[in-house]
């Protein structure tokens, strides 16, 4: 059992609040716990099963961390995980490095993304293209909730995360940049020759792209479909935008 | 107040067992009930809110089906979405139509993906780019888990679904008809001249695909990526890949 107050800090970083106040966030199951181990960032806490603790792999991952072994039971109370049965960790937010829209890079925004697991899945995406990273609106999900990092499948780890005032970011690039968005009237993504570079800007599903967004895009680009759906989910139409930027590599 | 016997089949309905005993689904929230008047599937009871059966557009939608106002919480308690404050209907699982695959036709097939989210977002996705229609291996989440018809945002109205032993099927397929699947070692799909005609299949993330289904490809696909993440959600590989076969239209 771990003590109140380690229970009432888990509980806490489930809020946002207390994640920007304290700047930790929670990890939760196998996957995104390994991939945390594995990678730079630094981990305050952790606890396990003995059963997880017992993984051939895990000693070497564990240097300097430390670590409490608790019941599946205990970790499932303590997480957001329906079920947890292997591992949770606290971890540091990593510290902010600059955001600066290089040439040559493909930054990926998002506009009013408000379910974390949409986030998670364009971090991850991100990372699958290896983009400079991803800038999301006040109004996104917040990148360090526990339903987007499980989303990233372990991209946390890896893809820089920024969260600004969108309009306010954009009108600030440089002029000859180039801001890509999806709009169900632009441009066939099929008929242009896109290099990845700039920036492009996805809005949810249901609003779209707030006007201030819209009007600092350079080019509209249009998923060309053939039957009766109205529209796609956003990190799918994403995926398909981003695979024809990165076709002619 | 709907009666107890509605209140139960509502229940049952939930469960595979009893819409395959009935031959009948679930059809909850604003957006699909909309849809599902709109097709020529048959609706056998809707159970509605009286908000939303002040909408202007209802009554034209409306004819010839037994409808019942109930309040928000009792639709909440008898559906399986989080809150329904519009509507749930009862509609008829619609008759199945030869599977057959014509050439110069693209159809989805699924093997062991299990996450009715993900099956349902894969059904919009055979709408939006208008395929043949999506044949599901047994292991598959049911085409008409509440779920999955949500999460195919009203194309459940459009595609057609077939549920069949995947090695079965696509051993009796046409010797010349292409049957595609997704592999990390598969050929760079942006290097291939793809016309959607024949089979993509699926596997799920975690699964891949059934040595049985694998030895019936006749060409692996590969996504290049250039970052850090393993692999992709099948829904967000599906979407790239199918983008690929449609592009040279």
């Amino acid at each position: 059992m771990v003590s109140k107050a380690v229970a009432k800090y888990v509980q806490q970083l489930h809020q946002k609040k207390y994640r920007q106040r304290t700047g930790a966030f929670l990890v939760e199951g196998a996957k995104s716990v390994r991939e945390l181990l594995s990678s730079g960032l630094r981990v305050e806490r952790l606890l396990l099963t003995a059963e997880f603790a017992a993984s051939p792999d895990l000693p070497a991952l564990l240097k300097g961390v430390s670590v409490e072994v608790v019941s599946a039971d205990e970790l499932t109370r303590l997480g957001t995980l329906q079920h947890n049965d292997t591992a949770l960790a606290i971890a540091h937010i990593p510290d902010e490095v600059p955001l600066v829209a290089k040439p040559g890079h493909l930054l990926l925004a998002l506009d009013q993304v408000r379910d974390p697991g949409n986030v998670g899945t364009l971090i991850r995406l991100a990372d699958w293209y290896g983009l400079g990273g991803v800038v999301l609106s006040e109004t996104c999900a917040d990148a360090w909730n526990p339903k987007t990092v499980a989303a990233t499948m372990g991209s946390f780890t890896r893809v820089r995360v920024w969260q600004r005032s969108l309009p306010e970011w954009l009108a600030g690039l440089p002029k000859d940049l180039p801001v890509y968005g999806a709009d169900l009237h632009g441009d066939n993504v099929h008929r242009q020759q896109l290099t990845p570079k700039g920036v492009l800007v996805m809005g949810s599903e249901s609003h779209g792209l707030t006007p201030e967004v819209e009007a600092c895009l350079t080019q509209r680009l249009h998923i060309p479909g053939q039957g009766g759906a109205e529209s796609l989910n956003v990190a799918i139409s994403a995926a398909i935008l981003l695979d024809n930027f990165f076709r002619h590599l």
